[in-house]
């Protein structure tokens, strides 16, 4: 057997090979990495931690898919504020049940998929622990003076629009672990591919930002509901979501169709009617890393004609009230009462 | 019993009442947070964890204690850059045996000592996990153009300094874990002031920086003759340590007389002659948290006026050499090679 490489060893061999990343004066290996901002941007900061066992499972994700989901759920915070990501600092406490392979893959996953926007990694640390593997990457990222998108802003009659299939992760989950053990058999490939790699925002929140066109935004993370009811809450306003105008393609469907019939022969948390289920996946917990966003009414086409050109599934799904009531047209037309229950990682 | 809080309102509650800090845009509670950092300048960043049972023991430091430390571990890591430090993001994965006070405890004396330095919390992350308490700071400064000292610039001739006393992390960690159970009664108070918060070497780092005196410069993180390593690779140089200009005050060589006493009865890892255990504790294994320069000769007497002046004791300890040669003069005189044997999170 190999000697088990010294911290030092480790971070060297994680970094090495790594693209250095332009304005990066000194990288990794010193006391801290030395950046160059350009003059006359603002910097936009975010910091998230993946824990084993709560954020992801072994038995569900790959240390791949892992690290490709942190570097998503980093770069979609960025994407929510409209900026440019730039550098990230990684710091991992892994376990002895983590082999020196694990960490690189979940490292290197990680890497890449910040890379593919422009991410270079300039620092981090490196430590042993007994509990679960646990992963904090921050991530820095630039957009123009006082252009960033925040959760403030949206106003009563602004266009509420969501990017993607919210619902895909809490079905993709929901299927995985129906069965006992848990099993990616049961998910349609499709719907799989877009939670095991979440496909980047970046590009399209760049592009919308040039049109001044969005008010607010938030990105999807702890569920459609509940983060709607946070961008509503910071800006003041309302909302009514049209359950009949939530995205829904068919591997969507497909799982819901699935899970419908699962949950018609068992008893759990999940309601049985399939319209019903397919409304709690959309707008229930999940973590699907889309935007929500709050659109001046007149841009809406211009919007649609930028998402187009990217290939960015955005879909007009409601519209910002005055007060701050909440609620949901149902697919029969009832107008009711909209609960936020998103995923909340410390209570559950 | 109170509800457990969710995590927005313990996020929430974390950082209310916390010093909302100089070019903030937007604060926490968005996506990410918006910084303004002035125009022409480089930006310094690092992130470092602590995991409980690793880099500290509840059972030798409390929680506050803890807090206190990790904000110093990142502190001094942006001093050895010479840079000003602005704005922390913190990420805290709680295991259920801390309750929302400990919690509260640590994050306050964290944001307390890192608001003596002028750093303001501008963004979070709180998770809840099965394993030990981790905590993970990621602290971001600013610097001139160009002006971030490194560990690379050392030359032949230049003179070894270092702040503060080290050896004393060491000689409080050995005194208190000495018994059955660990006990700070042991130690020397004027010695445990120092440990449970470590004196802050930004500002004179920040004065020191301005003279242009210093070559290169590492924090003692790992142990002197370890980060003496990690400089003199990264400056292609070697050097030569003084053992007796080591500074050693009273608190120091009171608790190397005490420890050198209990060595000579019970066997142990360390050794047990007076003199060289107190060399072992000054060079070996220890995070003291202080400063390691590399200074120009014909600077020394300013660099040692500055010191005074901030009332930082500064020690000249020895010189850079030519090739990669580390060696130390003992207190007998003799030459010796000196090995690097600085702690190592993951092999250890």
């Amino acid at each position: 057997l190999p000697e088990p490489l010294n911290e030092f060893e480790r971070i060297a061999r994680l970094v090495a090979g790594l693209p250095r990343g332009e304005g990066v004066i000194v990288g990794p290996g010193d006391d801290a990495a030395v950046l160059r901002p350009r003059d006359g941007r603002d910097l936009v900061v975010t910091t998230d931690t993946f824990v084993e066992g709560r954020h992801f499972r072994r038995d569900v994700f790959s240390t791949e898919e892992a690290g490709a989901r942190l570097a998503a759920a980093n770069l979609s915070d960025l994407a929510a504020m409209a900026a440019l990501p730039r550098w990230a600092l990684v710091a991992l406490v892994a376990p002895h049940a983590w082999d020196a392979a694990d960490v690189e893959r979940f490292h290197r996953s990680l890497a890449t998929t910040l890379a593919a926007d422009g991410v270079a990694i300039v620092g981090g640390n490196l430590s042993s622990g007994d509990g679960p593997f646990t992963a904090t990457v921050t991530l820095l990222g630039e957009v123009g003076r006082d252009a960033a998108w925040t959760r403030a802003g949206a106003r009563e009659g602004d266009v509420l629009a969501v990017t993607g299939h919210p619902g895909s992760a809490a079905a993709f989950l929901s299927l995985a672990l129906w069965g006992n053990p848990p099993s990616r058999d049961r998910v349609p490939p499709a719907l799989a591919a877009r939670i095991v790699a979440p496909p980047s925002r970046v590009a399209f929140a760049r592009a919308l930002a040039g049109e001044r066109l969005v008010r607010a935004a938030v990105d999807v993370s702890d569920g459609l509901s509940a983060d709607l009811a946070h961008l509503c809450a910071a800006s003041g306003v309302g909302a009514r979501l049209e359950a009949s105008e939530l995205p829904a393609d068919e591997p969507l469907r497909a799982a819901a169709r699935t899970l419908s019939a699962a949950v018609g022969q068992e008893r759990g948390p999940l309601p049985a009617g399939e319209g019903e289920l397919l409304t709690y996946l959309q707008i229930g917990p999940g973590d699907d890393y889309e935007l929500l966003l709050a659109l001046d009414p007149a841009g809406w086409d211009r919007a649609a004609a930028v998402a187009r050109e990217l290939d960015v599934p955005l879909s007009r799904i409601g519209t910002f009230l005055s007060g701050q009531r909440l609620e949901i047209a149902a697919r029969t037309g009832e107008i009711r009462p909209l609960h936020p229950h998103g995923w909340d990682h410390f209570a559950s």
